[in-house]
């Protein structure tokens, strides 16, 4: 039996801390004379309710976890946060229905960025600030996760990224939620930067704060239907790609560089390869809007760069219709959904590491087919890849082919057209946010898809961030044995 | 340096061979009093003085060749059969472009079954019949291949299916002369009875030859525009529905079967879950035509054992435009393009072994998830799957994805939209024969592509029809070095 006190207690926790989150969106509202205020209330006082009887009637378990209950924290808390954040979106004056609240509270916590809410120049401030916020607390709760659960799970490789002390569960914890702490402070440190740039840009204090913690944590939610796109602005293009950039390298990197090692970030094979295939692409998307649209190839390089870094960081935000763009753009757009950033920042997708352990991995069979008797050793910043962490990587490629496939097919059969279905498919397990064609490409909208899709597209969004084998696993028969 | 005399030898014997079959159809067209018997015999003198050159002029070599030089000898052959293959495309009275002929010839040979020509119905018999030949030849060429080639070339884990002797290559070549030849006699035999069969379903002898010859290597050309929906036939559909499946099963299990352990077939766990995998589709599909489409149920398993097996297995006939059978069909009728059937069988595909060996892989992963210290072993066939084998597997199952991936976006930056360049990358690299969409969908033809899309696929269906390391092994630098 699973002794799910100590689960509860932690969920209570969280919970708690949602509720007391729900007061800022609160405030902004009164300071707006929106009567919206009441509704985040009333929505943090039903939340802060059920966390402190959950915390309070759990106290009595251990206080260790083992690696099941972690697994059933893990997609526990995010469904149970999700839920609850949900609740100002269904008693706003938006009035969304139970299937729109729950599919925009899940977009918001993994950080994905799709949304059902149309007229958002007009939504009320304190539910576009929560909106952020939901995206900006997603994106540091992934970053500790990243840290502190995924490798003790060991999922799809993130052993990979284990500190030196955590292999004892015991020195793990405190040494983990110091490093947590000093990452949160980076976090929130970036997201003030950036919310001063983007104001010094030009924006209202308003949109800076909103767009500096959906920047930082690759969410793209906007407070415009036009999304950045509406402010039409250079340095604001400017500003947002670099954040979205710095959102997805492994923030354990800063925290080393202000440590005094500033040489590892740089060093790092993980972001060297996503800084490369990123300028790639950025390169070849603005040739092929100046050389082949006949664009300017100044407006070719800020449209590309602005909107390749958005798509495969996994951020979501638009300044263009890039579905648009012509034949060669749409698969462009579509593939690079599944790259995602580094490990251990806030985005989300496949991710450049795996890419890497793969083709190491492919390489060195190509070797030991040209020489049978040869031995070769496949590497990952420099080490050798222990093969359970291959295994395991080359698993999760898999699983996430799978998933993305039978997504789609659920999609198609609730009835979405071909592009609809496969880049819904993928935008939501890659944690994007718009995906191609009419309906929800970067110029559509979530809002007119059936109820049935949502929820599919909302199950995507929760396996994709999890790292799928965290939500999979719970499905095994033997999880729940023994 | 590489000897290239022993691969110039079988390049010779093979060309001459090629050469030979060319009077198949030369004497057809003299039957039918069609003046373009002349165009084989001079595709046949041509192809036989090469040939015989080249076998004559390379005598001098070893007689066994090293690993490199059968990497070279398997993509050399498969290049140079089609150039020479094309010859009578190019120069007969359709009058191809060398484009379109290099294109058909690729499609033959690899047993895809895409088609430029338009107007099958009124083409002259001897080209219908080389057309048909060349996918039986194909065909016989990859089983033979499978058995004796790949195993020992460690192909994407083709090692799984090496025979009891073939550790040792001294032993491994007379023996797999011996099965290959074995394995020739039951390919006849089969074809034969399809022959038969069609003809006494009411075929003319001719398209009922043409029919067999493209069923049992599961080929997909027809000798009617409107393939096999032409006869619009209860009986031909499954006559020909039972030949493919019956193509895309190990050939190797046939020859046991006669040896007198019919068992091993059944109890083959990849033939067990390739029917079963196929059951479960073909019955979701008809169930989807029955009571989505509101078809009726008899019909709606008709169409859809046809053309899911048809399309599953890679063959390519059509008896209806099945992109038009709604939302759900595309992407089901898209996917399934990549599973393909057994190995050691005329099939393409991923296949089906390499899905079973990532499930047991995945599984195991979860597994050890759940239970970190337990030790937990993959099993393929009731045998443990060795570390070499999955990571072959797996690196194979990656570099499919990669190459889709890049055939797509080559496509599309010739200028295909991107359900015509997606589906047609998935058609290649799997040889299908059709793909989706208006263009080249199952009631459509490749003849209106841009010739550089038609280089591009043709690529890809040799990329897909030589287990893609053997191909990509050319472009390693490592692979000339010493």
């Amino acid at each position: 039996m699973i002794d799910f006190r100590p689960i509860f207690l932690i969920l209570g926790i969280l919970l708690t801390t949602l509720a007391v989150m729900m007061i800022v969106p609160a405030v902004a509202d009164i300071i707006a004379g929106n009567p919206d205020w009441q509704v985040f209330a009333v929505a943090a006082g039903v939340t802060l309710f059920i966390g402190v009887s959950l915390a309070l009637t759990s106290r009595a378990g251990g206080a260790n976890l083992s690696v099941r209950q972690a697994f059933i924290l893990t997609t526990m808390s995010w469904i149970a946060l999700t839920a609850f954040a949900a609740l100002p979106f269904a008693f706003s004056q938006l009035d969304l229905s139970i299937t729109d609240a729950f599919f925009e509270a899940m977009s918001g916590i993994t950080t994905t960025g799709s949304t059902v809410i149309v007229n958002l120049d007009t939504a009320p401030p304190g539910l576009l600030l929560w909106r952020s916020l939901l995206q900006w607390l997603g994106g540091i709760g992934i970053i500790v996760m990243a840290l502190a659960v995924m490798p003790l799970l060991r999922v799809g490789g993130m052993q990979l990224f284990r500190m030196e002390s955590s292999d004892q569960s015991e020195k793990a914890l405190p040494r983990a939620a110091q490093v947590a702490a000093a990452i949160g402070v980076i976090y929130v440190a970036l997201t003030f930067i950036w919310a001063v740039l983007l104001w010094i840009a030009g924006m209202s204090g308003f949109d800076a704060v909103a767009h500096a913690m959906t920047t930082i944590a690759t969410g793209g939610f906007s407070t415009y239907d036009g999304s950045v796109g509406h402010f039409d602005s250079w340095i604001v293009d400017a500003i947002i790609t670099v954040g979205m950039i710095l959102g997805s390298l492994p923030f354990l990197l800063y925290l080393m560089a202000f440590q005094g090692k500033p040489g590892n970030l740089m060093r790092d094979s993980q972001v060297q390869w996503f800084l490369t295939v990123l300028a790639v692409i950025v390169v070849i998307v603005a040739g092929w809007l100046w050389l082949g649209n006949g664009e300017d190839p100044l407006l070719a390089l800020r449209y590309s760069s602005f909107n390749v870094v958005s798509i495969m960081t996994g951020t979501g935000y638009v300044t263009a219709g890039f579905d648009k763009w012509g034949n060669f753009a749409i698969p462009v757009f579509f593939f690079i959904m599944f790259i995602g950033g580094c490990a251990g920042s806030t985005t989300c997708g496949i991710k450049v590491f795996r890419f890497q352990v793969l083709y190491a991995t492919a390489e060195t069979q190509i070797r030991r087919l040209i020489q049978p008797h040869g031995v070769f050793v496949a590497h990952f910043n420099k080490r050798p890849i222990a093969e359970e962490v291959a295994g395991s990587v080359m698993s999760f490629f898999y699983l996430f082919v799978i998933s993305f496939m039978v997504l789609t097919m659920l999609l198609s059969m609730i009835g979405l057209d071909f592009v609809t279905a496969v880049s819904g498919a993928a935008t939501a397990i890659c944690n994007v946010g718009p995906a191609l064609g009419e309906i929800i490409g970067p110029m559509g909208n979530f809002a007119t898809l059936p109820d049935a899709a949502k929820w599919v597209l909302s199950a995507g969004m929760l396996l994709g961030r999890l790292e799928l084998f965290t939500v999979l696993i719970l499905f095994a028969p033997s999880f729940w044995k023994g």
